[in-house]
């Protein structure tokens, strides 16, 4: 496994080969949810990049920048079985001085997380974008647990012709359901034993479209309820929206996206399920 | 030379060979201008991709896009002897139902063309990075002749870490010193014998810094009275800016940008020249 700390150093490494390459943008603190995306870009490559990079345009100014979890050894020893390629900029050389070009991908970012975090897409894609053509890969790999910013990547490279498959991966959950999240060291051990609601509401939301209820607001109702048992939960937003356009629905129509923010006091978390028929 | 009129042939094309590939990207109804780029992709590469592409979102709700002049057939017979690709994708191809994401590099696109045509450069910077990824040039030509448009696209390519090496080329004259543009072909008899007092103001520019005026507003003024001699000439614009920033300076500091907008009617002509040392 080779460590690239520059643009430099990451360009020679894909030049020297020019064999498939899979890859998987993360901002480090890994956990199994990442390692299952280089499962997956093992599988279909012969080489495996990986990206660690904690991106301060992304961040809204009150937002956690400053104090996101980084564990550097950590990361590079989970990895190390599986991936060829750890690419390591420095916050300068990604956005020296003078820096100001973007990426704006509009429409699906103005609801859900687009508008609960301002500026959250247009740092996200332009980051994107700026790794892809950096590390060139053939392929690569996402979680379905940030959904939106899924539909966000796949739309703009589809807009701007970038020529790499991407390719959405299952969300990785802890055994009671919590999905897994660099965040989720921030709760306290209470609010880590509430935490799981997130994922029973969207087994609810299933369990309640598959006996028959078409009434999104309904489902969301119930599912509020059920959240709002635990004290420590306060919820932000629950949307049931068309999976594609990320249009909230008033009737459920299949594939539909349910998801939602609930803060556990300063920790923010995010989760969905997509209904499917 | 062959003619590809959909992204996948185009893809196919490029897959086809590894060969370093020079790209210029025009609107078509090619001048002597246009070659002269084309001939210079030709020197330093295997291959020469040219496209053809009337972008429409580049112009304004006003401006010409529709009546923008075309000529596939003259266009082709002059690539024909220097080109091995020519690119003529569809607007619904580049445009599909849907489409919304955009480059908006910013700063110094707030002045000059920037704040004459709102939107021009968002459109301009996202067609040509779609290009890009459609084509993967290694080295791409762009004419001295639409300066602040060279200025944006090599800070769009240096933020967005693009692998491609921008190649600006001499603005080309008819032997009257208009530079050439498929927009000359608007002007009426009369206006085109008024039109070469552009360059003229500008070699007047260059002709009083070197005789030591520093004073920007003074050269300015000079070149004003000169254009205001011709009746036709209706000017929109003239800026003294630092070429890099392409803000205004009020004494002069080489390299400095000399630039401007006239109308001739309802044609709108620009030029400009850089004043070095």
């Amino acid at each position: 496994m080779e460590v690239l700390k520059t643009i430099a150093e990451m360009r020679q490494a894909r030049k020297a080969s020019k064999k498939t390459m899979g890859f998987v943008p993360t901002m480090g603190y890994l956990h199994e949810g990442h390692i299952s995306l280089v499962r997956q870009a093992r599988e279909k490559n012969k080489l495996v990049a990986v990206s660690i990079f904690v991106n301060p345009t992304q961040f809204g100014p009150k937002e956690d920048f400053r104090t996101y979890p980084r564990d550097t050894k950590h990361d590079l020893s989970m990895l190390k079985p599986h991936t060829d390629f750890v690419f390591m900029p420095s916050d300068e050389e990604m956005y020296p001085e003078g820096y100001d070009s973007w990426v704006e991908v509009k429409g699906i970012t103005d609801m859900l997380e687009g508008s609960a975090r301002p500026g959250h897409f247009r740092g996200v894609s332009t980051v994107v974008l700026k790794l892809f053509n950096i590390v060139q890969p053939n392929r690569a790999y996402f979680g379905q647990k940030d959904a939106q910013q899924l539909a966000v990547i796949k739309k703009m490279v589809k807009d701007f012709d970038v020529n790499i498959d991407i390719v959405a991966c299952p969300t990785v959950r802890e055994s009671d359901g919590l999905a897994m999240s660099s965040r989720n060291t921030y709760l306290t051990p209470e609010q880590r034993r509430s935490a799981p609601v997130l994922y029973q509401s969207l087994q609810l939301a299933q369990e309640l479209a598959k006996q028959g209820e078409w009434d999104a607001l309904a489902i969301r109702k119930e599912m509020t309820k059920l959240i709002q048992k635990e004290s420590q939960a306060d919820i932000e937003y629950i949307s049931i929206a068309d999976n594609e356009t990320l249009k909230e629905i008033h009737r459920i129509k299949y594939p539909a996206l349910v998801s939602m923010a609930v803060r556990f006091g300063r920790t923010r978390l995010i989760d969905n399920l997509v209904l499917e028929e």
